[in-house]
Order: C-alpha cells, then sequence, then structure tokens
C-alpha cells in the first residue's frame, strides 16, 4: 500500500459542478492499466476540501468500485475533527485500504492540536492512516518531534513528506533513526519525486501521476530496479512541466489544464473560486507537455 | 452598518460539539445592552470555517431575532463558492443586515480567483458585503490594485482591513484616494482598534468586543468624540491583553478561555482540533483579564 507509485486523480466537476462521475472512472481506470502501486483519489490534486461529505463518499466508492483490486487511499481531511471522523467513516464504509489525513486549518493550529487530531481520528480508525505533510495547502509546518509522536500513534503506517532538494538519503536515515522501523515514508512534490525515491524513500505521492501515470510509473521503476541515472535524467527531462507547478501557485491548475487538453474531463474541471488557466497560460501549459511528448 | 463598533461574538459549542444556542443567544444580548453599533456572529471569532451550512443557517437567524434590531453582519465564507452562494442565501433569508466574505482557501489563490469569488458572489446579493481581508486565516494577501477591484463591484460597501502599525493617517487618506467615497474603511486586529479609528477609519471590527464588548465600546465612542488620547491610553493600558493575542496564535484561544471563565459558555467551547488553552497559559489569561478589570 505504502510503497512504489501513488497516484492522485483528480476529482473532474461537470458544468453544474457536481462530481463528473463517468470521467472520475476513466481516470481511474487509466491509472490501474498504467500499473500504478496504489490511487488516492481525494488527495490535494483531488479537491478534497471543495466536495461535500456526499460527494466525498461516492467518489471513494467508485474508486473502490474500479480500482480492480489496487488499493485506494483517500484523504479525509477538513477543518473539523467532527468532520474528519464522519468523512473517515464514509471512507472505511466504501471499503477503501488506507486514508490519509492533513491538517487543514482555518485558524492555525499549534501542534497539540495536530497530535490531538490524529490522536482523535486514529483512535476511532481500523484501516492505516498516512499523515499528509502539506505545508503549501495547509500553512502547518511539522517538526521532527511532532512526526515521532504522531508516527507512535496506532494505525499511522506513513508520512508524505513535502518534497524539497533537502530530503537527500541522509535526512532520509535521519528519518528512519527517529522513527518506526515499519513506517512508510513518500516523498511528493513531483519535481523530488525521482530524487526522493532515490534517497531511499518507500513511495512517491504523485499529483501528475493521477492524470500522466506513464512517465512517473517509468521513473519508480527505475529506481526500483537501480537505474538511478536513468530516472533522474527522466526527471531532469521533465523539468519544464516541473516548473510551470511552481510558476501556478502548485500541480492543480496545470494538471487540470492538461487533463482537460487531453479530453479527460471537461473544462472547466477545477471548484470555483479556483479559475483554471487561461490565454497565454493554457497555450504555454499545452506547448510544453506536447514538446514532452507527454500528450500521445 | 458600517461604522463604529462591531462586536464578533464567538459561537460557543457544547460538550457533544452541538452549538450551545443559549449561551449565543446570551453573548448577543450582552452586546445590545452594551451599545455595540453592529453585531458580527460567523466572523472568524465565530468559527464559521468549522460549521455546517445549517448551524450557520440557524446561528444567523438566532442573532437576528435576538439583536433587538441592532444590525447584524453574519460571516459567508467557504472554500468553495458553490457553498458561499448557498450560506449567502441562507443569511438574507434569516434576515442579516449584511455579509462578511473572506477569501478562505486550500489551494492557494490567485488576484483572478478573488476577484472572480465576489464577481460571482456580489453578482446574487441583495445585500452589501464587506470584504474581510483576514491574511492570518486565509494566507491570502490583498493588494490595492485588487482592493480596487473588489471596491468597485456593485454591493460592496466596506473592507475590514488587517490591522498594524502602518494604518496611518497617511494610510487611510491615501485608501481613500484610490476607493470609492461611499466605502466604509474598518480595521481589525484589536490592538489597533483605537490607533486605526484614531487614523480615519469608520469602523472597528472587533473580536474581543464580541465577549468583553465594554472597554471597546468606551474606546470608540472616545474617538468619536474627538478623545484620541483618552483612547489611545485605555488601549495601551489594555496592551497585556493584545499581547496575549500574538502569543495564542490570534485571538480566538484567548477570547474563548476568557469567555469560559466567565461563565459565559461552557469549556471547551471551541471546535475540535482548536484545544483551548489550559495550564499555565490558561492561568496567565485569567490573571491578565483579572489584573485588567475585565472580569466585573
Amino acid at each position: 500500500m505504502f510503497t512504489g507509485l501513488s497516484a492522485f486523480p483528480l476529482t473532474p466537476l461537470a458544468a453544474d459542478g457536481s462530481v463528473d462521475e463517468k470521467a472520475f472512472i476513466t481516470l481511474v481506470q487509466r491509472l490501474v492499466a498504467a500499473g500504478v502501486d496504489s490511487i488516492s483519489p481525494l488527495g490535494s490534486t483531488g479537491s478534497y476540501a471543495y466536495l461535500s461529505r456526499e460527494e466525498r463518499a461516492r467518489v471513494a466508492r467508485l474508486a473502490v468500485e474500479h480500482a480492480a483490486g489496487v488499493p485506494v487511499m483517500v484523504g479525509i481531511g477538513a477543518t473539523r475533527t467532527r468532520e474528519v471522523l464522519a468523512v473517515a467513516e464514509d471512507a472505511q464504509a466504501a471499503g477503501v485500504s488506507a486514508v490519509l489525513l492533513a491538517p487543514v486549518s482555518y485558524q492555525p493550529l499549534t501542534e497539540d492540536d495536530v497530535l490531538g487530531l490524529y490522536e482523535d481520528v486514529t483512535r476511532e480508525l481500523s484501516v492505516p492512516l498516512a499523515v499528509y505533510d502539506n505545508p503549501g495547502t495547509t500553512r502547518f509546518t511539522f517538526t521532527d518531534e511532532l512526526y515521532q509522536a504522531v508516527a507512535a500513534l496506532p494505525q499511522v503506517a506513513s508520512i508524505k513528506i513535502p518534497g524539497s532538494s533537502g530530503l537527500t538519503s541522509a535526512r532520509v536515515e535521519e528519518l528512519r533513526k527517529m522513527l518506526p522501523g515499519h513506517l512508510s515514508l513518500g516523498v511528493s512534490g513531483d519535481g523530488f519525486g525521482a530524487a526522493g525515491l532515490s534517497a531511499g524513500c518507500d513511495a512517491w505521492y504523485s499529483s501528475i501521476g493521477g492524470t500522466l501515470p506513464g512517465p512517473v510509473v517509468a521513473i519508480t521503476r527505475a529506481v526500483q530496479s537501480g537505474d538511478l541515472a536513468g530516472a533522474a535524467a527522466e526527471s531532469a527531462r521533465l523539468q519544464p512541466l516541473w516548473d510551470l507547478f511552481g510558476k501556478h501557485r502548485g500541480a492543480l491548475r496545470v494538471i487540470g489544464t492538461i487533463a482537460e487538453h487531453l479530453g479527460l474531463v471537461s473544462a472547466p474541471s477545477l471548484p470555483r473560486p479556483i479559475r483554471g488557466l487561461s490565454g497565454a497560460d493554457r497555450a504555454e501549459v499545452i506547448a510544453i507537455v506536447t514538446r514532452l511528448g507527454l500528450t500521445e
């Protein structure tokens, strides 16, 4: 569940704002066909923070139904613990293999708040949980001490670590020493996927993998077979794509544009107030993914 | 509506996590008795980001019902525009005099997203709207250009500006020149209320005013009568209270503690994952408000 390539599909919307279930199912089926190791709907890329409890339950059920046995992990974050617990219950009823929880906030959270959140939630869980450390959306920064405290809770099986140039093999070793042996370390931030896996992370939690699984599965398999140079070269080749994520405040707007361009989802696919890219920004994304051979 | 002292009451919770309606009504009645100029439930202090649509509609109705004719403004923010529109509809049906909208985010928003949000919402509104510029919770920073674009929309009647030492009379004059003449400028950040009003702001959007209206109404009346020195002296006397807000990541945890200590709400009154203050932190808050004579 917590090793290899975990792909985060979009939750595409229809013109009336409802979930485009047909398009979502197609995305899930593409991931199965591409041989990803797990599927993670309702992550940040899956717009979990914009959907109702009912929509989230439905998406979780559709994912499990169409994953053909590939493990499914869904995001259960919400501003309020009460809502997190309700969504977690729905996800488990849908048959997910794991859940992913970020410390979503409105009021800035303290370390005590966050530890308490994971305590309250893991107490009620029967499936494993991945800790979703995503400061770009939660604006909360985990300390190593908090990693340790949260990792000691029952059901906690993985930490999704924000990718950075600091995620070296020395850092991964340091984390291994301070954290329980069974804990999986996963890297996110697609531009750091190859480096994170090569540094010793168990998993790559990939946004772009939910829409373009081919190249990221290939990079993952390269690392797993010991071809670190090949993985690094392919990731470097995709640098113009990673740069777009930095330019557009994260991966979501870029990936939405790609999925729309490929006809996988209809435009606009993202929840307002988020506007998809338009004009020159949109043209640039399409030009880059075309040039990189990602639209074939 | 958008002048003088607007007081932001808590939305206190009962032990089972539901809204403590009786305590909320008591808070509203205290504000009426204290002579505030308007009441703003469901602001950040009123935990709007943690409540369901139904709870928000109910709180808006209770506020209007018990405000004895004092104008009521409620927060309508949500991560998704669809939800903002639904909450706005409920608020208007409840009979509020105005709504307050912050660009709540999960994915970081662009200026275009935020302008689009205000366009989408004001198009549907029949009551005036105050723009809620609150980077501490939304992590979005308005530029002057965006202030101008949003202020030009129909229904936009006020901007709630984050208080800072930069909110001088020169800055207020600068804002007046660039913004429509009818627009009310309001200061938030209670430690900057006296200075903001003295610098020429029309309104003070006060968190502490929702629980301890006495001192902030007095400061507001002092400024309005031209006694700027008296207002500044009283605000300076309360500096130990303002310092607590800085220490505890905003006003909410401190105000929750004060309201619990005064027996206005039962503990814990705040929505999890937010933990109330405990131990030495709690004792310090109680000691300071007692020493300042605010518990009488």
